[in-house]
């Protein structure tokens, strides 16, 4: 992909504005990532996006060519596997361990010569675990054993969307200080609470190698694959913001609740420490079926873990006010009753 | 890809909106087209889109299998080349005749078996000519006989977002009159000046085969390409629109006065009917040496015809304040006359 900058032309700019995004809007990212990492972004390292969706897309069309594989952490987001996809990559899966965190065995074993990167999600959708520090490290210092082994860059691709919704004090482990070849790729939209309106962006640190290849590359993808640019009037929103602000405290009070009711019903979890995802066990082997049962006998609606390539479990979201988290509880006891 | 719609799986609604837009806005899109065309679109057959580039990109996937051809009419934005190539399908190009007209026995040569599709763009850029009723009509006829000899649907990809700014009274034809597989995938942003807002949309009419298909196509396709959603405030903002108000009469001032200097300065061109592009003829074959000097000489800046796949030709912009127009008049007087 990178081959295909020299036949960029130039363009006009009707009313457009730069493809790697305003000035502003980049500092506020910088800065965000700044105080939330303790590590420096510097504006020249980011290109706004539209949306993680935007932000992921444009880094795997940057970064890979037919048949690169791509690695996967289950349970995991369904569109991970599509965007991969879209770049003519190849998604390869591999488990995360029983406490939802990086197994370094079960990842060694996947990477190949033609492993190009790890798609890491954290807080995660849809466990709600965040990945500890011995996770990210350990990755890290495999990533760099395997570059060395295969004389191959892998790049450790992170989409941290909500970083600013974490609880009991669990710590955002910052990738850059794992590894030295971070594609950050994510969003603000969750973070704010403007999922809709599409703001995501990319972020390197300045030292990565290639950096003025890698963010000229990604300028281009964002041009290429018609994203063209994050929405205009909301990179001017967020170049004005001198503080992100986040619904922390209203999040933890649904968080406790949903563990609440699902402690008194009996059901089987981790507690979530980030986002507003929580991922139960299914009380039968098919959860497909178990959550069948729960929408039609119960009306209680909830997603099987088949959707995110992990059986036997379901996720519900607790992004809902507390009457609705509450009127919950009656029906959770009766379904987990019913499969007693 | 339409296959790839059974994978769909449930997902969670937090700040999000539908991926196939709000439906007021939608329903401002269907009233836009049944103002333009007197023919009706309904809410329904509408998608949403990231801009332009979004709506062309979602198409192209929904309808593409790889090696799957698609005719581009050159002169051409060069985009389309990327976004074919997104879906995997492959560009054949087809000259424009010299009124930048389309040639029936010209794309009748161009299309095969594999042919998908073939892109429109009118207004057109860069040429700033639009499609004649001749044109889109005796085309629409075309297509009808190839996906009879075909036994193969051919669709017509119709990119028109200058609609809004044509001048002379030249006509804006109804496409969905001349076809009966014509799928609109445009943007309003430069209609309404806000290119950078990343507003597009898709329709077709009620009666296009496999109406209900398509859409789910489309709307699959957004999310799956990363693009999710169009940016949920404008579409909200588009929804409170009673009429989308452009600056034609602006544009036409500008056009006028581009064409004076321009005859001022003996260029040979085709007058602009819609957009706000120009694209006269370069007074030496090779316009990329002839745009190098304007710009070098005479700091003019101007974009060679190879860019568009037509050499010996140059596109102007004037997207710009009537000061800075006549700002060029003595630079292009001098440049012409450079090359006598």
């Amino acid at each position: 992909e990178l081959s295909a900058l020299t036949a960029n032309p130039p363009k006009n700019l009707h009313g457009y504005i730069s493809n790697q995004g305003l000035p502003g809007a980049r500092e506020t990212v910088g800065r965000f990532l700044g105080d939330l990492y303790n590590h420096p972004i510097y504006p020249e390292s980011v290109v706004m996006t539209s949306g993680a969706g935007g932000a992921l897309n444009v880094v795997l069309k940057s970064i890979l060519n037919p048949n690169d594989e791509v690695i996967v952490l289950v349970p995991y987001f369904v569109e991970y596997k599509y965007y991969i996809m879209n770049a003519q990559g190849v998604p390869v899966y591999c488990n995360l361990d029983e406490n939802f965190q990086i197994s370094v065995e079960e990842v060694a074993s996947k990477i190949t010569a033609r492993t190009k990167g790890i798609i890491i999600n954290t807080p995660h959708n849809p466990t709600g675990c965040i990945l500890s520090r011995e996770s990210i490290f350990s990755l890290g210092e495999l990533l760099k054993e395997k570059e060395a082994e295969f004389n191959n860059p892998i790049y450790m691709i992170y989409d941290a969307p909500y970083t600013q919704l974490t609880y009991d004090g669990v710590e955002n482990v910052n990738p850059f200080a794992s590894y030295h070849r971070v594609i950050y790729a994510s969003s603000f939209s969750k973070d704010l609470g403007l999922a809709g309106e599409r703001i995501g962006f990319i972020a390197v640190d300045k030292e990565i190698e290639g950096h003025q290849t890698l963010i000229s590359a990604f300028i281009f993808a964002n041009r290429t694959l018609g994203f063209v640019n994050a929405p205009a009037l909301m990179q001017n929103v967020l170049a004005r913001l001198d503080q992100l602000v986040t619904e922390q405290e209203e999040y933890r009070e649904r968080r406790d609740l949903m563990v609440e009711v699902l402690e008194e019903a009996n059901f089987e979890f981790h507690k979530t420490q980030g986002g507003f995802f929580i991922f139960p066990k299914s009380p039968i082997p098919d959860d497909v079926e178990f959550c069948r049962i729960a929408v039609e006998k119960f009306n209680v609606l909830i997603v099987p873990g088949t959707g995110f390539g992990r059986p036997g479990y379901f996720r519900m979201s607790f992004s809902l006010p507390l009457s609705t988290i509450e009127g919950a509880r009656e029906p959770l006891k009766a379904l987990r009753n019913y499969f007693k």
